[in-house]
C-alpha cells in the first residue's frame, strides 16, 4: 500500500498542532508595551514549540522519503507518534506559565521522551516490513541521535527538581543534534 | 472520477477531529500534582478519543485502497460517515465528564452505531457503483466484523441504564475487533 | 499550472469549516434528557451547516475535475468563493440562536447569495482561462440551477422581513437543486 | 527529494491560518442591525488578513511552481516564512481592535517586514540548492518587488508614531504590488 495518505494526514495533524498555540496568543485591549509584555511568554511559548514540532515533521518528511509503502502496523505506530507530539503545545505551555518549575520540567521531559521513543517504534516497524532490503536499515546503521537523546531526556527529568534550568537546556541540545534532517537520508536519496 | 480528493478532504476532516480534544486540556496555574488531577479524565478522553478516531482512519485508508473512482453518491456517503465520526470526541466527551452516567453512555453508543452504519452505507454504494467486479465486493466476501459490532452497540446501548459499565466494555471490544485494519485487504493488494 | 495545490489548500480551507460548528456543542454538565435539550439547535445548525458545505465541496470537487490548469486569476476566484463559504457557519448559528427572526434569515440569504455569485464569477474565470476549447463550457451550456439559485436567493432575502420561516424554505429548495453534484461532469468525464 | 510534502505541509498550516480569524466572528445574541455593529470591525479585520494570507498563499503557490526539489535548509525556511504569517492574524486583529493606535501598526509593519524577509531568504535558499540553472533564479532576474516592500514597510512602521494612518496605507500599496502573482512564472512555465 503505498504512503501518500499516511504522509497527507501526518501533514494536517501537524499542521493544527503546530499552529495550535498561535489562538493562545490573546489580543490586548491596549495600545502600549504594558498591554503587550504578559503576551511576551506566551509568545516565546508559540515559538519553542513551533521549532519542536517543525523537528519532528522535518525529520518525518525525510524519514518517509526512504519509506515505500506501508501496513496497519506502520499507520498505529505513526498514530502513536502524532499522540505524543499533539501534546507538546500543553507541555511546553505548562512550563512556560509557571516559569521553570520542577513538576512542569519534569512532564516536559517525559512527553519529550514518549516522543522519542515514539519514533525509536516507528523506525523498527518500518524496518521489519521491509525486511532485509531496507533503505531505512541501511541509512540507520548507528543510532548515535537516538542514544544521545535518551541520555539528555532521562537526565534532564531527573535533574528537573533540582535545576530546571538545567534541564531545559539539556532539551534544547537534544533538538539541536536533530535540528538538521538526516543528511544520510539526503545522501541515499540522491545515490539512488 | 479519481479518488484523491476525497482522500485528501477526508484526511484534513479526521486530521482536525482527532486532535480537537487535545483543545480541551487547558493549561493548569499550579505545578503540583493537585494541578493536574482534574486533568487526567479529560487526557483519558482525548487518549480514548484520539484511538476511535485513529480505528475509523486506519480502516477508511485500507478501505480506499481497493476503491478505483468514485462518484457523486460515495462522495456523500463519505461525508456522512464523516459528519458522526466528528460527534465522536462531543461523545468522548460526555461520558468523562459524568462517571460513565448512563444517558451518556447510551449516547455514546448511538454515535459509534450511527458511525458504523454509515460505514455500512458507504461500502455498499462503492460496491453498487463498482459493479460485478469489484473488489471490495471479493474482499468482503463475509461480514463477521459488521455483524459483531450491531451486537455490540445495541447490547451496549441496552445495558448503558442498568450496567453502564459493561457497556463501555462493549464498546471496547467492538474497537479491537477493528482495531487491526482489514488484513483481507492487504493480501488482496499484494495478490494483485 | 497544475490544479493540485488548489485543490489541497480548498480540502484543507473546506474540512475546517465544515467542522468548525461541532467545537460549539460544549460539553453539558448534567447526565439528564435536560441538560442536552439546550444542545438540539446547535446540533442542527451544525448538521445544516454540514449539509451546505458539503453541497460545495461536493460541486467544487466535480467542477476541478473538467478543469486542466489553473492561473493567478483562477487561485484568487477560488479564494472569493472560500471566503464567502466560510461565513456560512456563523450565518447558520445566527438564525439559529434566534429562532428564525428576520434580519438573521435575510442575512444567512445574503452570504448564501455571495457565495452563488462567487461561484458564477470562478466558473468564468475558469472558462475565459481555457479559451474556446474549454471542457466547462461544453458541460456548462445550460445554467438552469444557477438562473433557480438567483431566483430562490432574492425572493428569500425579500420574504424574510415577512415570511422568514418561507425564506429558509427557499434556501433548502436551492440547495436541494445543488444536492446532487452536476451529473453532466460525471457523462462528460465518462465519454472522454 | 520531491517538494510535495512541503507543498502540502503549507497548504495544511496556511489553510488553518486564513480560517482562525472567523473564529473570532461570535454569533451575536440580538437580532437587529445595532447587534452586528460590533462585529463590523472583526469582520473588515478577518477580510483584510484573509486578502494577506490569500496574497502569501498565491505566491508561494506560484514559487514552488518553479522549484524542483527541497532539502533540510528549505523546509527550514519554509517553515521560518510560515511561522510569520501566522502572526498576522493577531497583528490585523490588534490593530483592529484599537482603532490604528499607533504600536499596533508599526508592530503589523514589523510583522509584514518579516513575512517579507523570510520570504527573500527562502528564496535566497532555494537559489542556492539549486545552483546555476535554477529556474527561479532566471525568472528572479530584477527584485524591484521586494525593494519596494522594504521601502513601504520601514517607511510604514517609521510613519505609524505620527501618521498611522498613512502606515496603513503603506502597507495596502505593497499588498496590492503582490495581489497579482508573479507572471514571470506563469510566463517561464508555458515557454517550457
Amino acid at each position: 500500500m503505498n504512503k501518500n495518505r499516511l504522509e497527507a494526514f501526518s501533514d494536517g495533524v501537524l499542521a493544527i498542532i503546530i499552529t495550535i498555540m498561535v489562538l493562545e496568543i490573546k489580543i490586548p485591549h491596549g495600545t502600549d508595551l504594558a498591554a503587550i509584555k504578559p503576551l511576551i511568554p506566551v509568545a516565546f511559548s508559540y515559538l519553542f514549540s513551533f521549532i519542536y514540532v517543525g523537528i519532528y515533521w522535518n525529520n518525518h518528511h525525510h524519514l518517509f522519503q526512504v519509506v515505500k509503502g506501508v501496513n496497519g502496523a506502520i499507520l498505529w505506530g505513526n498514530l502513536h507518534l502524532l499522540f505524543w507530539i499533539s501534546l507538546l503545545p500543553f507541555a511546553t505551555g505548562w512550563i512556560d506559565e509557571n516559569h521553570f518549575a520542577s513538576l512542569p520540567v519534569a512532564f516536559y521531559g517525559f512527553i519529550l521522551a514518549m516522543c522519542g521513543l515514539a519514533w525509536k517504534i516507528l523506525t523498527l516497524i518500518i524496518m521489519k516490513h521491509e525486511g532485509t532490503d531496507s533503505r531505512l536499515r541501511q541509512v540507520y546503521k548507528s543510532d548515535y541521535k537516538q542514544y544521545l537523546s535518551v541520555v539528555g531526556y532521562v537526565s534532564g527529568i531527573a535533574l528537573s527538581f533540582y535545576y530546571p534550568a538545567v534541564s531545559v537546556l539539556m532539551y534544547v541540545l537534544v533538538a539541536l543534534i536533530w535540528f538538521i534532517p538526516d543528511r544520510r537520508i539526503e545522501r541515499n536519496l540522491k545515490n539512488h
